[in-house]
């Protein structure tokens, strides 16, 4: 090999050191898993918990559930929304997928200085109007501000306590083979819409976050099907593949999905297709998968097209007993790939 | 006056843009203050709503509390805690400050690429650790990355779910004239600890941060004298001149304090001397003001000094119709100045 190799040429990305805390860590894929079963963990669970979208307490008869996400997107506003409604729909979609609707958020800012007070006054109103128009409100918060370049812009963390839903049974660790793999909706737009106004790659103006409350949905399915519904899980970071292959490792299952079922709108799979992501990856913040024993599934499917949230809900897949911890994917023309978790980092702060 | 005066030679400070946050909007005092009821309460809250430390909620016949705080401390690492310990210690405190004890903690980390996994997995130990001995628990949480310079190492929100104490009945609007004013221990410990820390100044190692959990305090002050303590606040960002000036503002009352009865901690008093500060304006984290009925104030002067968290308990002036929404200090010679709540920012980045 000749030292004028251009292959030698080119820098090699920076190289992580080793034992510090990367991008990818934040991802929500493997590397997210890790550093949960690697770090956090065993600081904080018992051992082998398994991860939710929410924790379960009950507190003097009452039946909660608690969850609280930090977001860091950038930008701070984006076509479909902004950090607000998504710090409020994110949480509340968090509840959801554990069977509860929310009873009120908390909100802490932690913003840098600089930040022109007119943005944080429209982020206000876009978090209070999304928890209102949710059947919630905001009752308490914190603010934070830290020095110019000491944070980019704005974080918000949302944290949500809800009500379980009388007959609500979910776990990500309760899917079973011969259960089948519902999907409320097109997939991947969240992510979408944030890089393309990140890069302002002028796409399509139709890519638009699906950023919108889910427990509405989840008040339907329950209703319907109560503890037919085994999982749900909504794919933000990481994507459909990621959540799926949460729900394979743990309830020990396989996850087969039929590519030609999956619902990516034209214009996001030509960015996608554009930017070299695979939809499977890329999150969306407005739709939900769920497992859902075979038995319920029409009358589900029935139900979840009737309300607004879930009206482009189809099966995508089901559940079976081979290849456990793993995501199979069917493809158009009749081939079998596997679908790994998000290794790395692919779009940072999306959300 | 010469273009080569000194004066004229150094540069002005930098002007802040119109219409930005600055950091005193962080700082607990009067600009926080100012930020909260022109664009935050506008936008979540009921008109003329009062600021808690926590919301009450009642789920299905459950009593809880709700509090959420973001945590930016610099360094993370400092004597006496880190910001582990800190998170979980400040939001425990908050929901005290409301008569509820903790049920169950969230925490969500936004962490910049390269801070040591072992930092990381140190901060959740310690947090862990302090929960535990508080006697409870962090149930979830979240992880968000961000890129190198997008965060100044590692933030953190905790939010609490709190169970209120039969009869407690408090808040910052309570006070009445002729209360009493109680203060649990020496103040302004944290932010002293926190700044000779960062800049290094070789304190006397005397001073640490008081860091504590005052909730146990709380349920044997609720259990004495129930709905005799009016109002409890734990003076940290802005000291105790911004946590009493909240309640005079909030009940519409006078509040007198005697200089000569403050426990300021030799050490904190000469390190505060040095750096130009007010005691006074400085955070502690571990110590509660409470307004107290007159008849109730020995007997809970006595069940707090029984306690291991305010076994330093002294009774520090009073309540008066006089002077609504102000602070008086009667000084060690006998004089008289309003004591102002913080304007601006003096420490930032110390909670």
């Amino acid at each position: 090999m000749s030292v004028a190799d251009p292959a030698r040429m080119t820098c090699p990305p920076p190289r992580p050191e080793p034992g510090t805390v990367l991008l990818g860590h934040g991802s929500g894929g493997q590397l997210s898993a890790d550093l949960l079963h690697d770090v956090i963990l065993p600081a904080f669970g018992p051992a082998g918990a398994v991860p939710e979208d929410a924790a379960l307490l009950s507190v003097d008869g009452a039946h909660l559930a608690l969850s609280t996400d930090a977001y860091v997107v950038n930008p701070l506003f984006f076509p479909g929304g902004d950090i607000g409604t998504l710090a409020v729909h994110g949480t509340i979609n968090d509840l959801a997928m554990m069977g509860a609707t929310p009873v009120a958020l908390a909100l802490a800012f932690v913003i840098e200085e600089g930040v022109p007070v007119a943005d944080l006054s429209r982020i206000c109103t876009s978090a209070a109007t999304a928890a209102e128009a949710a059947g919630t409100r905001i009752v308490t918060g914190d603010t934070k501000v830290v020095g110019r370049g000491a944070a980019d812009g704005l974080f918000v963390t949302t944290t949500g306590v809800g009500r379980r839903l009388p007959g609500a049974a979910v776990s990500a660790a309760a899917a079973r083979p011969g259960d089948v793999v519902l999907l409320s909706g097109p997939i991947a737009a969240h992510g979408t819409a944030i890089i393309g106004a990140r890069e302002a790659l002028g796409f399509d103006s139709a890519i638009v976050s699906d950023t919108r409350a889910l427990h509405r949905l989840v008040v339907a399915m329950i209703a319907t099907a109560g503890p037919a519904v085994h999982t749900m899980r909504d794919p933000t970071r990481g994507g459909v593949a990621s959540a799926l292959n949460e729900i394979a490792v743990a309830s020990r299952v396989g996850v087969e999905i039929d590519e030609v079922t999956l619902p990516v709108p034209g214009p996001v799979a030509a960015a996608c297709d554009l930017l070299g992501l695979d939809p499977l990856h890329v999150a969306g913040e407005g739709c939900l998968a769920a497992i859902v024993t075979a038995d319920a599934a029409d009358g589900l499917l029935a139900a979840m097209r009737s309300t607004v949230e879930g009206q482009h809900t189809v099966a995508v897949g089901r559940v079976v007993p081979e290849h456990p911890g793993r995501v199979v994917l069917r493809t158009v023309v009749g081939g079998r790939r596997i679908v790994d978790p998000l290794v790395g980092e692919q779009l940072p702060r999306i959300c």
